[in-house]
């Protein structure tokens, strides 16, 4: 932890004094844009890997990057969910999934290794639905691969989730708010992203040039 | 959202490339020794303020930096706790609130404005205990004041919540796990620390001067 | 209730006779095709309105034809999903609103009336998604076609619910399920379906002819 | 389905038409005097075995007529229970289970079978109070004979849990709502009552004699 | 609380020593036959209003001397049910309410003054069921009339519960297990009975000699 | 039960007459300053190991003397813990376990005893923090040792729980309200208190002359 305690040094006599103005600014208040969901994982920094400014990402981290659908049990994250919508009015909400992510590799293999998390197991029922369609869809899926396909598909079911929440729901249906399914490869530094047409993710660079095409 | 975009592409093309060793070793796995629990404000960015890279903070963020107390109901901040102490076997957990934080200002002033926000309002129940501290300690308290008071003392009722998780309470009984709480300031970058002896928030420097103190 | 036992003496005098074998035939065990979620509405008989017989639907019905999304607190209409899909096997799902529906009435206008039946409130809100919906989509509407609007697009929204249930979206992944949402007009005995690629409800007749042409 | 399209075709063209008044009449609302309970089961029609009309009962199916006791976690048919008694008024309470029940088979043998249904399990547990009067009241029981007397001794305790809600209780206190409790026998078509002075069923017929008697 | 500690010295220094023996055995386990449930309330003392001794009632003391019914949801009431049935293997259970009980004067004057105690407004929810009663057959009753019909419903409401729980169920089906309820009256010190057959609360002599008639 | 009605008229006729006057004032209402919470244990009778009269105590027992923790799932504990802090205003809570307590033993040896008490495992969870802490502080220790110290650390623990409950953090901060941690020596009579800066339990005697030792 004494790393820790040099870092913040380090912050407070380099990194804040740089942008001093912009945290003046800061100090009376935010107004992000995006709600970025993404899981607790170290390797996953998300203002890093969107090169984002402090006030730009209102950020909820959690195993698995989860959306609980709505319902009668709500909790932390149906919290950030309500409040980004309703009180800060963001426009964009992204589900950030990654490679070898170590809770959707606890759903598939050595089950046995959650018998002493049971919180854990409990939290992970919420990406149930996504491990039955990946076992239908890709039975031949072993390994690295159907953690992959597992990561992927994750994305989607929280996405869908995420849709069952009554003010997500009324901002899509009016276009104030849209949705956005990503998966960030730690090892390549690239990004993929969930095209709903297709019912794919697909890599960055194509799904720019897709929209691109769209607008054109 | 765009912008967003163009981040992504930016960090690819020009901060990914600098570490790619760093991220090929990460892709292996994670081994952060810190969990790093704070709010999803967007002005709170944990590896800024910190210093740190990727790979070493585990990092859970929801509304107010909560943490509820381990019994019947268990959710996601429950699920990282147990993770991060079971599976990862983090030896530090920081509990980081901050200033202006729009959560604690919810629970004090205008709690008709929570009337639209139900789950909010029902997820900061977990800071009812913090509220009734400040208003019998500091009656006199009102505004900005009682908001930065309770920030404070949130922090102090998380870390009490966090060692009624059965993985906390038998990691400090060991020595193997330590608690802390922090308040970053916003406007000035620095950060407190709460000193358990002292049963108040420190400035880091004193901190610092503190523990040498102790050491020697 | 005399009423009642007549019917019985009917039902066994004179109606059960004409099918005694098909029924000594059930009497070994069910095997539906079909799961039926409607209303409890005393106006609404599943079984008339299709003109099946008994062994043909199995039958959910609640307040408001609800199907709550899968998360932790599974009641009895999570019960009956996963009864019917992993159990009997159905092929075919369909959630059936219907005109003039008592629970949709009572979401939006008078709410007061809901005070003394606090757990018939609680229970709409797994509709709240639907209700804020139309107050997007359709902020002219009040009265009759405000209700009507909240029946057709709270079949969509329960469709969605169902998809969150794991075997639910297993069945649809691998084609062996499928979803269909229905409403009922009371006062003409037609029948309108979802029809998602256009994201409206369609009536019978329509509905049947673009499925021609799509097969065609 | 398509079966179920040609049935809605019937029902439109052939039977709506002959009942054209009384929907038109029920178009405007509803006043059941019964609430109807029973299993989702494909084989059980209550408006058939009770011949009633559209508009007679109000009605709740779902796995096993199970009616969870009023507590803290109100479900669907708690909510179907609290509209029918406070909204509709209704003055008859019809709780009817069925022989061949399948929920009350998985109660007994094979418990296995419910492995991958854990929600049709928790569900269940409303019914383990009637299992353990069972196997104290007849240890000798065994296969369809145990399942036979299961799903009689549930009825009684669905009844029990009934008047735990308090409006049922007023009602049952005021004389305004009375309960019953029914086996429906699907092959024969017969319906066996439960007579609480006795604490037993008794076939309908000799129930209609002990009621004419009680009456002389 | 230094009267506490008076107390403790004496019971060690003068009551102790005379039942030495007794708690010598005692200390290798308990056997007791009754379960006593009683209010929290400080002027209804179990052992003293029974004259019993260490050993011989197993107590459970809450707010209102409730018992929640078996459900979803259960509780420390029911693990002290299930533990004294299943484990303990008591033969009777005493349900005890008392005269000028201040949670039953909580249901029904100055609910308000339930506003600052959330927690005990929902516990409370499991008495609504004998308010429901009391309304409807006593509406003619008002203030500490109200208040002691409202103590002798909610026992019998409470004996109600108790039967839902499995355990208890089949105790009684098998006649191992019998249920008592008492009102026990601060003023006289005198107890009155729960008579099933009647359906009223007796006074203990009338009660005892119902029962001398019944064997004789 | 027999005994328990002889004890009935035994206190009605001897001991009540001796007292009428203290219970004709405590008739009007009940004013008591300490809430204690201690086990359902039939051994442990509060008002005898405390000499205490009726109108002193107000007295929550449950399976192991457990408080939950303050959160969404609020029981009959936590309406006890409210009611003696708000509505009676108590100055004094003691928690107190005893020696040879079955509910601690349970938690240790023989986990297999506990699968046919479903209920009782579940609210046992709310002392794994002490099984935990227990488990690391003293690994060598088995048997009647072991659940002699989890006997201890779940008095420090429920303690722990008992302060998250908001009305008693700002009874401790405010001074107000005291805890007191207790554990009871059946065999001996005798009681050892915890001491929070010694972080372990001591003798009665011993504590008081640290008391006297303190306020010298
Ligand atoms: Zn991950
Ligand atoms: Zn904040
Ligand atoms: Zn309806
Ligand atoms: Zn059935
Ligand atoms: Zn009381
Ligand atoms: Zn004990």
């Amino acid at each position: 932890v004494e790393r820790l305690f040099d870092g913040v040094r380090e912050f407070r006599d380099n990194v804040f004094p740089e942008r001093r103005e912009r945290f003046e600014e800061l100090a009376k208040g935010q107004n992000p844009r995006i709600l970025f969901i993404t899981c607790a994982d170290s390797r996953v920094v998300p203002e890093m890997i969107t090169q984002t400014e402090p006030g730009d990402l209102f950020v909820c981290r959690n195993i698995g990057n989860i959306v609980p659908a709505y319902g009668e049990m709500m909790g932390g994250v149906s919290a950030v969910v309500e409040y980004a919508v309703v009180a800060l009015g963001v426009t964009d909400i992204v589900v950030c999934g990654h490679s070898n992510c170590g809770a959707m590799a606890g759903l598939i293999r050595d089950p046995a290794k959650l018998d002493n998390m049971p919180t854990v197991r409990s939290w992970l029922r919420n990406a149930h639905a996504a491990r039955s369609v990946v076992e239908v869809l890709h039975p031949e899926l072993e390994g690295d691969d159907k953690i992959q396909a597992l990561v992927e598909q994750n994305v989607v079911t929280q996405l869908q989730h995420l849709s069952t929440h009554p003010a997500v729901a009324a901002g899509i249906a009016s276009g104030r708010v849209e949705l956005h399914g990503w998966v960030y490869d730690i090892e390549t530094g690239s990004i993929s992203l969930h095209d709903a047409a297709q019912g794919r993710m697909v890599p960055f660079e194509e799904s720019q040039g897709l929209k691109r095409k769209a607008n054109a």
